[in-house]
């Protein structure tokens, strides 16, 4: 699942080129949408020619596709630091649902994953790719759950996407809190995410 | 809260027209977006000319306020249904799931909503509106958790903020879900969906 990048002589420049589009697209894309925002606006906001960036994308497409494996690249790894720590499972979810809502509340991302999103329920492209996203993540949770130590080991298939389910609607949710209210209280959530969470971890009664 | 509309001769007939605008508007933000959709579209949408819907909506944005107008209309018609349900609270609220899971999983609606809260996060005005619908059902939620016959009388405020904070989260969250997760098995969320909300409306152990 690799964006369509050309080759170029020096890959590390390459690597910072393309980065630097990537930071101004998404700052164009958040402020005026992906539809509004043009190549010509994308080239300015980079301070590179429309040119120079068609030089490592080949389209507002590609970039865009750039920005979702970039997210995806750091959900994967997030599931891997989990995978390694040999704690409790349960204990390293709950945990990690400090660092799920700082993420999930950043005006920054929330924006541009709204964005996304939006954009995902038009073009098929970027459906697919947030999709295949998707996927790989729930796969990584399911295994979780149900692996060696998973806490989930006897529940049925259909239980388990369920609970996968809901705990990705309830982190993902988040994403929509701080748009629907500003006054949001970021660090009280937690008093209501971990006894929820821990309830869709453990077997219910 | 309403959305300004001028006044016409034969209300009845007025009406109908404003919702054949909205239909043909809803329809074109979701096709190409809300900044991608010109009047010219909605117009042709809405087999009217583009001078007769501005008899009924000064622009754009008045089109998508009344959208956001009509959505928060029918949730607290829901809360009303909720207040005025004589049965035990809890009961009725985990009962209430099955419908909201079928109302945020819904294609059609889905994408709007996305779309709205999407735009939400550049046009304040469109923010401005949304925050306030959310605060009100953020409101008639808090009545009925703490209100005479509410589970969570004991609780301090910023537990039930943060309670009612997870479950708008997730039921919002389900939105996501399915732009994300074309097979979701939108029946079977409720196994998980009814103990996490359970678990959310009755005090933690």
């Amino acid at each position: 699942m690799k964006a369509k990048t050309k080759r170029h002589a020096d890959p590390e420049l390459a690597q910072a080129r393309r980065n630097q589009v990537l930071c101004a697209a998404a700052e164009c894309f958040k402020r005026k949408g992906y539809h509004g925002a043009g190549m010509a606006e994308i080239s300015k906001m980079a301070g590179m020619s429309a040119g120079h960036i068609y030089n490592y994308f080949a389209s507002k497409d590609a970039i865009i596709e750039s920005i979702i494996q970039r997210d995806m690249e750091e959900t994967l790894s997030l599931f891997q630091e989990f995978e390694e720590n040999p704690g409790d499972l349960v204990t390293i979810l709950i945990d990690g649902l400090d660092d799920a809502v700082v993420r999930h509340t950043d005006m920054d991302n929330k924006a541009l994953s709204l964005e996304m999103l939006s954009e995902g329920a038009r073009n098929e492209k970027i459906a697919t790719l947030l999709q295949q996203s998707d996927t790989e993540s729930r796969e990584r949770m399911r295994n979780l759950l149900v692996g060696e130590r998973g806490p989930l080991k006897a529940s049925s298939e259909r239980e388990i996407n369920a609970r996968i389910e809901i705990m990705f609607a309830m982190i993902g949710g988040l994403l929509l809190r701080k748009t629907l209210n500003p006054n949001l209280d970021k660090e009280g959530l937690l008093i209501a995410l971990r006894p929820a969470i821990k309830t869709l971890l453990l077997p219910f009664e």
